[in-house]
Order: structure tokens, then sequence, then C-alpha cells
């Protein structure tokens, strides 16, 4: 199965001269979502993951299932209000303006080991900012994991203190 | 396991006089995630669900998974504008407000068996959209099912022709 005929370019959003990555084809298709764990997992499974962070909204797609999969809690970082209990916040710039992600408090304990996952790196800015907010809360990074990188974006360089994993690369 | 003591009530939120039921510190504890999940699925694995669809952003963490369980396709339901490709759309009243909802056009087939998830009924007015979308893409509605029922706000009987299903009621 070749993952990337499920992952449509849509021109132009969400802003002229963006190509959009749209992962909805392949969400709607559960042998690709297999595969795409099953590559996503990888060698995780050894490394003892308390916690699996997933960036808003589409981040928590695959954060879910890698939890689930990996017996870690999952944490939801989001937007600005969304998180109802007491929360800490980073504000980061984006492929296209800037923007601010919450987490709450009590989501990492001091020394839990933590995967965070979003769709895609492009510029690294939201994972920068989520492992800010990991490490604020005491929480290890074990890695930083991602469906795809859009590696002319350079977003590895901006995270390259900590591990990178991406299984499809553009 | 009591899976109450995983659910927050939060006072005020998003706005005075709502009590709002926080469902992040289960969705931290991955028992109390898989005891959730075998309420869930419940008798779904024999009824040939084709599509699970979530209704953004709390109905992602279940419905994701409950796709996933059962080897369905995801599909986002989303605020506007956030879906990149062709959409239709349905508007609706919240508890506290109203909202519009998007799916994409290609989502779901004519013939699907659907399964509809979100984290919490409350009026209705959420699901009866999503039920909306759902059947103007023809597809075929088997439960909506929910991780709780707040049964004072009577959602039970704005989507009463549907079968319902959720296994914390308050």
């Amino acid at each position: 199965m070749t993952l990337n005929q499920y992952i449509r370019d849509v021109q132009d959003f969400p802003k002229p001269g963006i190509v959009f990555k749209d992962i909805t084809p392949l969400l709607n298709n559960p042998k690709a979502v297999r595969e795409c764990m099953a590559l996503l997992v990888n060698n995780l499974r050894e490394r003892n993951i308390d916690k699996v962070v997933g960036a808003e909204s589409r981040g928590f797609f695959f954060a879910t299932l890698l939890a689930y999969e990996l017996g870690a809690g999952f944490v939801p970082v989001r937007k600005p209000k969304k998180l109802p209990f007491e929360t800490i916040s980073a504000t980061y710039e984006l492929e296209y303006g800037t923007d601010t992600l919450e987490v709450h408090t009590d989501a990492i304990q001091p020394g839990d080991r933590v995967l965070i996952h979003d769709d895609v790196l492009a510029t690294g800015g939201t994972a920068k900012a989520v492992c800010e907010l990991v490490e604020q809360l005491g929480g290890v990074i074990v890695q930083c994991n991602f469906l795809m990188e859009l590696s002319f974006l350079k977003g590895r360089e901006k995270i390259g203190r900590y591990e990178v994993y991406a299984p499809l690369v553009y």
C-alpha cells in the first residue's frame, strides 16, 4: 500500500500559495490507518511512554490512537479557552500567522516520558511550543512524532535537540 | 472502576451557569479509556459499521478509537473553513449559542452504515446537525453514540428517531 495516495493536495488552503496536505482520505480508509499506525508506533513500544500529547485538532487523530496502542494517557494541547481547567500556555509562529496553545497543568507529571504527535511537521513552530509546554510541566520528551514532514520548511532544525520521526517525507 | 471519578465538573465553563463535564482526566488514564471503549463498542461489532463520524473537537477522541476498533473509516465533522475539500454544512443551536458544522462530500458513500459519536449528548443540537449531514450524503445512521448523556437537557427527544446510546447518564 502506498500511503501517499491517501493524502490529498489541496491548492491554496487555508491561504493562497499554500498546498495543504489533507489526511481525511487516509482517515477514511481503515487499512491505511492501520498501516500508518504500524509506521508511527515503530520502535516506541519498548520506550515506556507515559503520555502521548496531541496538538489541536489534526494531531488528535493519530495521537489518540498512539496513546491507545502504547497504553499511555492522552493529553490534548488546545487553542486558547478550550481547556476548562487550570492551564499554561505558549505562543508560537505558524507557517501562516501566529497562534497560542494551552495544556492542563495536571496533564503531565514530573518525570513522565512523553511522546509528542502532530500530523505534519512544517516550520516546527507548533511542535516547539508543545515541547516547551511539556518541559514546563516536567515531562521528558522521548520523541516528536509526525505522520509527515515537509522537509523544505526545515522544521527539523527548530526542534533538532529532540528525536524527530516522520514516516512520510515531502 | 467507576468511570465517573475521571470526569471532572468545572463550574461556569464556557459560560457562567454552565457546569462543564471535563473528560481530560479520563483520557489521561489508559485503563479508564480501555473501559470506556468496552462500553462504547458494546454491541456494535456485529453491526457492520462502515464509517464512524466524530464531531469537532471532543468527539474526535473516542470516534477515532471507535473507528479503529470497528475497522471502519473515520470521518471528521468540523467547524466552518477547517475542512479543505468540497463540503456541505448544517447550522444548529447549541446549549450556549449557535454553530455550523461541515463534512467533506466524499467522506460518506450512499448506503454506508454510519456510527455517529460525540462525547456529550446535551440538547441534541450538534447530533441532529450531524445526522442531517450524514443523511444528505446518503449514509444510513446505525446509532448515535455518546460517552455521556445529560438527561435533564432532553437531547434524546431531538434525535429520538435514531438509536441513541450513552453508557454514562447524568
